[in-house]
């Protein structure tokens, strides 16, 4: 199953809106063959491995191992449970259930009803952490959510007069690339826009294709000169349905994705601002599984107080950049150290000078 | 010498004034006597090396591994340079020579002029790391500066409302229990002392003594009732001699150090502050070698930008505590990247949930 795990590894940029799957043939202790997910539309991991094999009749009385629980229903391509009956395998071991709706358990019992042994479950955290954002869209309709920053020592993301170019090294920056192609959105606030005018694209040798790029931008400002806007792939300006849109914006090439206003904000008291959680069900809709966040402090901070940040990813450079720097968690003040949002360490690694941390916020009941 | 230097580590907390020394004299190969300095005032490495030999006239012809340029000049004790030529070893390997004026080559000297043989620089870097206040203080006139903070993953030392306690868990704290230790003067600020009321002592089981604690309080305004100056141990108060000693502050425990102001802050356009590196100096006229600061942003910043700091020591504890929370550093604005401070890394630790990042500042030519 560790194999089958490293074999979906494979599809980390490539099988979105699909999960990342993996599946290796075993008899007698050996490994037959193996295939791994490689493109939505594409054959799955199960039909590639049992194509792997040099006779179809070896699979015969064999051990299938997968990553996730074998499809049910025939999607863009006919159910793999009914591949694995037909190859006439004598055990499937799956990893993880598929928590997709159309699946969910239904897999197994075709395979069950066709008299194959099923066991679920081994490795199955492991196998779970492939797919985040899949997971999170099937169950509860939403993309996972991932935010990285970079800062300095002191935290903050920027001078005080909006410079951040740069705050890490080419090691951490090249990483930021390896995140980037993984998600099937990158996700920035109109502030970010004005300020840096991002290019928000993968620039990774032999990618293909480019992930949806997003700009939450409330009163449809982005410039229609904006420079991620000329390059290739779809840019998306989410706005607030109630805002007038600019013509010039309205003629540019970004995709418009107008949104009801924040629970509050429409009221008068705070600015018009575009409900997070509507924007995600709209990404999830779209078949956005990981969302990649790189914008300033008030979009985070924004994310984080609306319970939308699954993981955080930090590159902390070595310097400081003074007490008037920008904040890289724009929060409502706390009175208490008890009320502060709280955090897991998922791991911390150096890249370059600088330091990734990644962590799961908690969200505390209060 | 590596196990001599293992040695010096046992007098980490109890040698002050004096550097940490450890010696080993070996014969064939074998270590045949150990010795360190265990406390000013008592025997140096070497002549409690000779002292732990069964038979004295086992030192004849043994070589002698010190981390430290043997002493040449009657101290508290006799010169260990003298004591190793008596006993008779055949050869001396030094790790680091002493910058103390009074020695400084001149141990090297009478031992060559003994006809011993001696090296220099075995490990010299490691043993040098054992004592950068003392080597600093005969130096530089000034000891080594270790800034301590515990902050949240965005860089707050406290809430808005100045609460702290606690931003970090119990292993980090326990941590900092053995650095305050190590150190001859604990230094901190008014606004800490205004704020915290904290104790600054050493609280671990069976050490004995207290550093010195250090309020720098440009005008004196020091509660006569803060809980540090009840505690055992003196508490130096560092102001301004040109301001007004209240009169329940003179007749307090606290030793009054009245210094100069930094220039252009007496001008009356900044509020009259202490000049730091007087107080330094000070320190080092009395004697500190390691002097750990726990201060909040404002004397921390002041240190930074006097170019005061030897070492940063920050734990970073896995919460948030918002864009109103205290920042670790008051700078002046920076207006270009190109002017951030910079810093090398030491070191990256976990103590239970905090991760403990120990860094050296650059001090950029600029
Ligand atoms: N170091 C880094 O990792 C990094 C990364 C990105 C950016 N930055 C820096 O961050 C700075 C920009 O920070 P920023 O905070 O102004 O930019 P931002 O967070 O990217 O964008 C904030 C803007 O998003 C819009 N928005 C729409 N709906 C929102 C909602 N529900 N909640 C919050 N905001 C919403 C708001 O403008 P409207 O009300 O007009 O919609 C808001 O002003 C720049 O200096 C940039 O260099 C640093
Ligand atoms: N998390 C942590 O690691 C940590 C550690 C310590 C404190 N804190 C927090 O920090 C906050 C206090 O911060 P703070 O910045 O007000 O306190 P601070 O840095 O401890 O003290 C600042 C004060 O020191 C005096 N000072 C004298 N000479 C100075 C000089 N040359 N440069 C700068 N200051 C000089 C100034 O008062 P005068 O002008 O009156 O002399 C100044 O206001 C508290 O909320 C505390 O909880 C956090």
């Amino acid at each position: 199953m560790a194999r089958a795990i490293e074999l979906a590894e494979r599809g980390m940029n490539t099988t979105a809106p699909n999960p990342r799957v993996g599946c290796v043939l075993a008899r007698d202790g050996d490994i037959i063959a193996e295939g791994w997910h490689e493109q939505a539309g594409g054959p799955h991991a199960e039909v590639m491995a049992l194509a792997a094999l040099e006779d179809p009749q070896a699979a015969r009385g064999a051990i299938a191992y997968v990553t996730l629980e074998p499809c049910s229903h025939h999607g863009r391509t006919p159910p793999c449970a009914d591949a694995l009956v037909a190859a006439g395998v004598a055990e499937v071991v799956i990893a993880a259930t598929d928590p997709n709706p159309s699946v969910n358990g239904a897999g197994v019992e075709r395979l069950r009803a066709a008299g194959i042994a099923c066991r679920t479950g081994l490795l199955g955290e492991q196998a779970e952490a492939l797919n985040p954002g899949f997971i999170l869209r099937m169950r509860e309709g939403r993309p996972f959510v991932r935010v990285k920053l970079a800062q300095s020592l002191d935290g903050r993301i920027a001078l005080g007069n909006g410079a951040s170019q740069w705050i890490t090294g080419p090691e951490a920056r090249a990483d930021v690339q390896a995140w980037r192609a993984r998600a099937s959105a990158i996700l920035t606030g109109i502030g970010t826009v004005a300020m840096d005018d991002p290019s928000l694209n993968v620039r990774l040798e032999g990618h293909e294709g480019q992930p949806l790029r997003v700009i939450v931008d409330s009163r449809w400002r982005t410039p229609a000169a904006a420079r991620t806007l000329a390059l290739p792939g779809e840019v998306l300006v989410a706005g607030c349905a109630d805002e007038p849109v600019p013509d010039l914006l309205a003629v540019s090439p970004a995709t418009l994705l107008p949104l009801p206003a924040a629970p509050g904000t429409a009221a008068g008291t705070a600015p018009v601002r575009v409900d997070l959680h509507a924007l995600m069900a709209a990404l999830a809709a779209r078949e956005c599984n990981e969302v990649h966040v790189e914008a300033g402090g008030q979009l985070c901070g924004a994310l984080l107080a609306a319970g939308l940040v699954d993981e955080l990813m930090v590159y902390i450079a070595p310097c400081l950049l003074g007490s008037d720097g920008l904040p890289s968690f724009v929060l409502a003040p706390l009175e208490d150290m008890a009320a502060r949002p709280g955090f897991d360490w998922i791991d911390r690694q150096m890249f370059g000078d600088d330091l990734r941390i990644r962590l799961r916020p908690q969200y505390r009941d209060s």
